[in-house]
């Protein structure tokens, strides 16, 4: 079954990914920067869950409301438009596309002509092959939306429940960067695993990015204070 | 002339709309809850500016080294590698993929031998269609970072320049609720816009999921203090 080992790179791993990333990063370069001007915790706390709330409204909530399906609605009702005003124009299209692929003309005017017989058929090749948009599964909006905010959520509590579990910030802060990058680490492996990208350089990839950020916080954080 | 008034939503306009998107709603939000804990303005821009530039590199050097590309050679590297040990059953996923459109079985044979006479048009249209990958674009990524970072910033200095010319930070947020409400309805209007949808809704919605986040961050930072 060699056919099957591709990627399922389900939506749901996706969403995962996208809510983690961030969840991860942010808080946790919030927290470092504001531990280098702050010496207790109560703050930075009350800071990182300000930032994880607003995190997770504005990825989940934006997300859902994002208007994907809204979009692609528009340009499929473009498209029946212009099958109905323009369909030889339309038809031309379906060979082209076809001819580009190397389908002989001849051969390329007979599809075309066989798919135009179901419109619906007929948009969605061309939304596909011309316009390359996926149609966006509608009934998973809300269920991909709270798994962004549910993924930001638990990602963004890693390098803030140090800061819960230690009054004194600074060694909050250690203790933060230590789990912090194992977590990134963690997440790094199964984002590359996930994603079939080499293990090492992805794995690289994401806990260098969550390393700079929460330096670039830290550094700014202090410069301005 | 009306083939051509299809969205050209490019890649710098989505890549606007994700930096902005996110860099007017969360440190808006953030800012506004520390502002209800917090009576000078000091700490709120520190930590406005810690989220910034967190905010800033998660997404942008995050975005830039996801390794979309990376993921998408690998998937195409398979598709070669099954032309070359499966070649009958790949033929076949063509076939089957044109019958699927309307095309006649006898036709979509054709059409499949013509295709798979050029391995590479072979392996883009296994991608286009069955796995309906779109080929990211390599050297955008780099501007494409850019653009969502410094989107971002961008976006983040509204909410935030209230509290750095205003020391109160009960009025600096009364500004800042003002000026970034504006900027998310001129946002949302652009956006809207931009992506074909209806403009009173889409704007509402950018705008909500603002004002939403922002209440949430401030009521969870008074409710912790």
């Amino acid at each position: 079954m060699s056919k099957e080992i591709h990627n399922n790179n389900s939506g749901l791993v996706k969403d995962i990914i996208i809510g983690m990333s961030d969840g991860l990063t942010v808080p946790f370069a919030l927290t470092a920067g504001l531990s280098g001007v702050l010496n207790t915790t109560h703050l930075i706390i009350v800071s990182g869950l300000a930032e994880i709330a607003a995190g997770c409204i504005s990825m989940g909530l934006g997300g859902y409301l994002a208007g994907e399906s809204e979009e692609y609605d528009t340009e499929l009702q473009r498209e029946y438009n212009e099958i109905e005003t323009a369909p030889q124009l339309e038809l031309q299209e379906v060979e082209d596309i076809l001819t580009n692929m190397g389908v002989e003309q001849t051969l390329s005017k007979q599809v075309a002509l066989q798919i135009s017989k179901d419109k619906n058929r007929w948009a969605d090749f061309m939304m596909k092959l011309e316009l390359e948009m996926e149609k966006p599964s509608k009934n998973r909006a809300a269920k991909s939306a709270s798994t962004i905010a549910l993924s930001y959520l638990v990602g963004g509590f890693i390098p803030l429940f140090p800061y819960i579990i230690i009054h004194d910030s600074k060694q909050a802060l250690y203790l933060s960067c230590i789990v912090t990058i194992i977590a990134l680490i963690i997440f790094g492996y199964l984002k590359s695993k996930a994603t079939g990208q080499p293990i090492v350089k992805g794995t690289l990839k994401v806990t260098v990015t969550g390393i700079v950020a929460a330096t670039a916080a830290f550094l700014l954080a202090k410069a301005v204070s």
